[in-house]
C-alpha cells in the first residue's frame, strides 16, 4: 500500500480513537444527571477510574487476549504467551500492518478505548448503591479478562467470525456485553430504596441535572463518528461516509421513535426518553452501520426508540432498578441492532439471522455467567450493596468526604 | 483526482461535519445559558429535535430540494423530481461525485447539519413563550423548504450564485435565514413578561447558567472550525488553513470589539456581550473566511463585535424580546459579514458589494415573507404563545413535567 | 514532498489546533468547578479573553518573536523586524514550508493556541483574590513577550536548541513557563481569606462544581491528543500513533498514581486528586512522548500522579494558596517531565539530564524573573489584589454585576 493512503488512514483512525475517548465524558454526563445529586462525585470517580484502569489494563492484558497471535482451538486465546506487555509485530509501523489501515499503536489505541467502554455500560446502571471498591474489583475483571475473550470470538478471528456472526462495530460485543452485565448487577444488587413502593407504584426518582444528560448524549453521539466510523478500520471514503450517515440518521429516527411512542404512550414531551431514543437508535445500528440504506437505518433507528419506551415500562415491571435505562439501551437495543443485521441490508436473510442469534446466546450466556459468578463472589465476600445510612446521606459524602455543590443549597432526598 | 487525495478530502470533510454536528451542543447550552432554569427541559427538547427531525427531513426532502438535478427557470428548484428518497448519482463514492472533494453520502451529511442550524437559531429567540408543537411545525416547514430553497439560489449554482453574489459559508445563506424567522418570530409572538415594564424601563431577566452559556460558545466556536473549514468542500491545504485563521482571528477580535465596546457604554465586565462578540465574529467572517487577510479579519470581527453590543441595545429599543440576542448574532453579524466581502478582501469593490445588497434583500424578503406567513398562521390556528400561568411557573413543568434540576433550591422569578 | 502527503499532514495539524483550541474550555471548566460559585463569571471571563487576546497578540508580535528570521547571538531574537503583522515566507502555502508538515497558516494557529495556554494556567492559580485588570495586563506581556522569547531557545532553534536540551511538546517551554508565573503570582498575591487559619491549620475551600471540573479534565485530555500529537508537526504515522499512546497511558497512570497515594495517605477516594493526577500524568509525559515506551509512560506518569499528591501538600505547607493545584501540576510535573527525557527513553543518559536541568535552570529563572518583575510593578502601581470585601462578597458581583447562577439558591462562604 502506498505510503501517503496509509497516512491518511491512520490519521482517520487517531481522530475515531479520540472521538472513542470523549464517549468517557459523554457516559459520565449521562450518568450523574440521570441520578441524584449526591451520588454525583462517586459516579464520576468510577468513570474516571474506568478509563484510566482500563487503559492501563488493556496495556497489559487486553489486547493480547483480545488480538492473540494463537488460539487454544479458537475459543479460549491463548493467552499464556503474549501476557504482560506488548509484543509489536515487525510491520507494526508499516502500512504492511493491519492492512494499512492504522499503526500497531494506533489499533491498540482505538480497541482500548473500546473495551473501558463495556464496565462504564455498567456503572450507570449500578449507579447510587454499589460499593466502590466492590465495583472496581468488578471493572478489573470483566474489562482485564470477559471483554476481551468475547471479543476475541469474532473480532480476533475466533468461531463466531469462521461461523458468519456479523456485528461491525459492536452493539453485541461492546453494548450487550455490558448490558448483560449491568442486568445481572442490577438483579443481584437490588432496586435502590424508595423506587419500588410496597404498594407496588414505582416511585419516579428524577435525575438532578437534565442539562448534563443532554450534553452526555450529544458528545457520545458525536463519539460514534469515531466508535462507527472508526470500526471500518480504515479511511475508506465510500464505506466511511455510508457508516457516519446510517450512524446519524438512526440516532436521529431513535429519537423520533422514542419521543412519538412516549407520546402516545405518555401524553408528555419527555426528554430522558427522547434523549434514550437517540442512544438506542446508535447502538441499533452499530452492528450493521456498514450494511444499511437511509431507509433501512431510518427503520432501524425508529424501532430501536420504540423499544427504549417499551424496555423501560418492562425493566421497571420487573421491578429492576436502572437508574440511567443501560439496560434498555444498551442491552435491548443491542439484540434488536444484532438482530437487524439479519433482516435490513445487504447480508439480510434467514441463515444470517440465525449467526446473529446463535452469536446474541453464546456471548449473552458467557457474559451472564461470567457477570453472575464475579458479582455473586463479590457479593459473598467483600459485600456489593452500600448501607442504608450511606445510600440515604449519598455515597459522595461517606465514600469520598466530598460534595459535588457545596456552595448550591439542597434538596435531600 | 487521485483515490488518496480523495480520501483525505472525505476525511477532513467527515470530520467538519462532526464538528457542525456538534454545535447543536453548543446552541443548546448557550440557549439554556442564557435563559432561566425553569425552561431549560424545554430549550434542550426543542434542540434535540432540531437535529433529529432536521437531518431525516433532509434525508427525506432537503437535500434534493437545495442540490437539485434540475431547475424551473433556476429560481425554484425541480423538487417533484427527486422528492422522498435519496438518489445517488453514479459517481457519488468516488473521486469523480464533487471534483473529488467528498463522497455523495458525506455530502449529504454536512449539508444536513448545516440545515439544522438556521431552526436552532430561532429556537433561542423564542425560548421561554413559545409553545412546543408550533415551534416543532414551524421547524419542520423552515427546515425543510425555506432553508433548501432560498440555498439553493446561491449554493444550487441558482440565479443569485449566477449574480456573482458571494456568501463562502452561510452568513446569509444559514445566519441571516435563521436571524430574520427569528426577528418575525419575536415579534409576532410578544415579549416576555416583566421584559418591558410599564415605566418603559427593561427589566433584565438573567440567564440562570453562565458556564453553561461560555461552555456552549466555545463548543460553538470549535464548531466553527468544521462549519468554516468545511465550506472549502475538499482539504486544500492554502484554502482550509486560512479560512481557519481568518474564522479564529475574527472570533477573538469579535470578542475584544464587543468586550471593549460594552465596557465604554455600559463600564462593566460584561460577559454575555463578550460571549456574544465571539458569536458575532465568527458570523461576520463566515461569509468571506476564504477571501480575508489576517488584517481584515481583524478589522471584520471587530466591527461584527461592536455592532453587537450597539445591537442588542437597538433590539431593546424597539420593545422586541430576543432572549439569548439572536438576531443581533445572527441577522445583524450575517448582514456585515455578507456586506463585508464587498469591502474587504479579494472581491472588494461597488459592483461586488451591489451583488451582496441584493443578495441580502432578496433572502431576506423571502425569509421575511416565509417566516411570517407560516408563523402567522400557526398563530391564528394551534396558537404560538403558552398561557401565562405557563410562562410563569416554566414551560418545564407544563409541557414536560420535568424539573430540569430537581435536587437543588430555587429562585422562581 | 508529495502534494498528497502534504494535504494529510495539514489535516492532521488543523486537527490538533482545534483540539488545542478546545483545551481552554476544558481549562475554563477546570478553574471554575475547583473553585467558589461567587467567582465564576470572573474565572470564565479571564479565560475568554486569553484565547481572544492571545491568538490577535500571536498575529501581531508573537510568531514572528518566537520563529524569528534571524537572531541577535541566537538568545534574543531580531523582533525588530518583523514585528506587527505577519509576513509569509514565499513558499508558505506549499509542502516546501516546514517539511511539508503544514502550511504556514496553520503554524501560525497552531502556535497561537499553544501561547495562550501559558497564560491561563496562571488564570487558575490567581483566581478568586486577583484583579481582572492586573491580570489582563499581566497576560499581555507574559503571552505577547516572555513566551514567545523563551519559547524560541528551543523551538526557535536557538541556545538551548544547540545545546541538545529536548522539551518535545512543552512540559517546561508551555507548563513550566505557566508554572513559574503562576508561583510568583500566588506568593505575591497572598492567600485567600480563611484559606490558611491563624491556628496554623489549612482551611479546606472546596470547588463548587465537580462535574464542570470533571468535564474539564477529559476535554484536558482530549485536547492533549492535539497538544503532543500535533507537536509531532506532521502527520507521521510511527510518531503520532505512539505519541497518543504514551500521552493517554501517562494520562490514567498518573491518575491511578494520585487515586492510590491519596488513598494511602488520606484514606480517601479523593476525586480531586485523581483528576489532577491525570492532568499531572499528560504533563509528565509532554516533554518526552515520542522517546517512550508503554512502560516508560505508566512510570513516568505514575510518578507524576505521586507528585502531585506530595505536591500539593508541600504547596500547602509553604502557605502558598493556588485554589487549582496549577502549580503542583504544570510546574512539577513539567519539571519532573522535563527531567525524566534524560531518566527514560530514547535519550536516557547523564548528558541528556544535564541539558535538561541547564534548560529548565535557564528557563525557569527567566520566568521567575519577568514574572516577578511585572507582577511586582503592577502590585506597586495599579495593584493586583481586589478588596477585602469584593473577595468575600465574590468578584463576579462586583467587577461583572453579574451572578453566575441567578435562579439558584447559594451558600455564600
Amino acid at each position: 500500500m502506498e505510503e501517503t493512503l496509509f497516512t491518511v488512514n491512520n490519521v482517520w483512525m487517531m481522530i475515531c480513537t479520540a472521538l472513542v475517548f470523549l464517549m468517557h465524558l459523554g457516559f459520565s454526563l449521562l450518568e450523574i444527571g440521570l441520578t441524584r445529586q449526591k451520588n454525583t462525585i462517586n459516579i464520576l470517580f468510577k468513570n474516571v477510574f474506568i478509563i484510566c484502569i482500563g487503559l492501563v489494563l488493556y496495556a497489559l492484558v487486553g489486547f493480547n487476549l483480545m488480538y492473540p497471535g494463537s488460539f487454544i482451538a479458537g475459543i479460549i486465546p491463548d493467552y499464556f504467551v503474549d501476557l504482560f506487555g506488548l509484543s509489536m509485530p515487525e510491520n507494526g509501523l508499516t502500512a504492511g500492518y493491519a492492512d494499512g489501515g492504522y499503526t500497531y499503536w494506533t489499533d491498540f489505541l482505538f480497541q482500548g478505548m473500546f473495551a473501558a467502554t463495556a464496565a462504564t455500560i455498567v456503572s450507570g446502571a449500578v449507579a447510587e448503591r454499589i460499593k466502590l471498591g466492590a465495583f472496581m474489583i468488578f471493572t478489573i475483571i470483566y474489562v482485564g479478562l470477559v471483554y476481551p475473550i468475547v471479543g476475541s470470538w469474532k473480532w480476533g478471528a475466533g468461531w463466531l467470525d469462521s461461523l458468519g456472526f456479523y456485528d461491525f462495530a459492536g452493539s453485541t460485543l461492546v453494548h450487550s456485553v455490558g448490558g448483560w452485565a449491568a442486568l445481572v448487577a442490577v438483579w443481584l444488587l437490588g432496586a435502590r430504596i424508595g423506587k419500588f413502593k410496597k404498594d407496588g407504584s414505582v416511585g419516579a426518582i428524577p435525575g438532578h441535572n437534565m442539562p448534563f444528560a443532554t450534553a452526555g448524549v450529544f458528545i457520545l453521539w458525536l463519539g460514534w463518528f469515531g466508535f462507527n466510523g472508526g470500526s471500518v478500520l480504515s479511511a475508506a471514503p465510500g464505506a466511511t461516509s455510508l457508516v457516519l450517515v446510517t450512524t446519524c440518521i438512526a440516532a436521529a429516527s431513535g429519537g423520533l421513535g422514542a419521543f412519538l411512542v412516549s407520546l402516545f404512550k405518555y401524553k408528555q414531551y419527555d426528554l430522558s426518553m427522547f434523549l434514550n431514543g437517540v442512544l438506542g437508535g446508535l447502538v441499533g445500528i452499530t452492528a450493521g452501520a456498514d450494511l444499511m440504506s437511509v431507509t433501512d437505518a431510518i427503520l432501524i433507528g425508529f424501532i430501536a426508540g420504540a423499544l427504549i419506551v417499551l424496555g423501560v415500562a418492562l425493566i421497571d415491571k420487573l421491578k429492576l432498578d436502572d437508574p440511567v435505562g443501560a439496560i434498555a439501551v444498551h442491552l435491548i437495543c443491542g439484540i434488536w441492532g444484532t438482530l437487524a443485521v439479519g433482516i435490513f441490508g445487504d447480508l439480510a436473510g434467514w441463515a444470517q439471522l440465525g449467526y446473529q442469534a446463535v452469536g446474541i446466546f453464546a456471548i449473552g450466556a458467557t457474559c451472564l455467567i461470567s457477570a453472575y459468578a464475579i458479582i455473586k463472589t463479590l457479593k459473598s465476600t467483600v459485600g456489593i450493596r452500600v448501607s442504608k445510612e450511606e445510600e440515604q446521606e449519598g455515597l459522595d459524602i461517606h465514600e469520598h468526604g466530598m460534595d459535588a455543590y457545596p456552595d448550591f443549597r439542597l434538596n435531600q432526598h
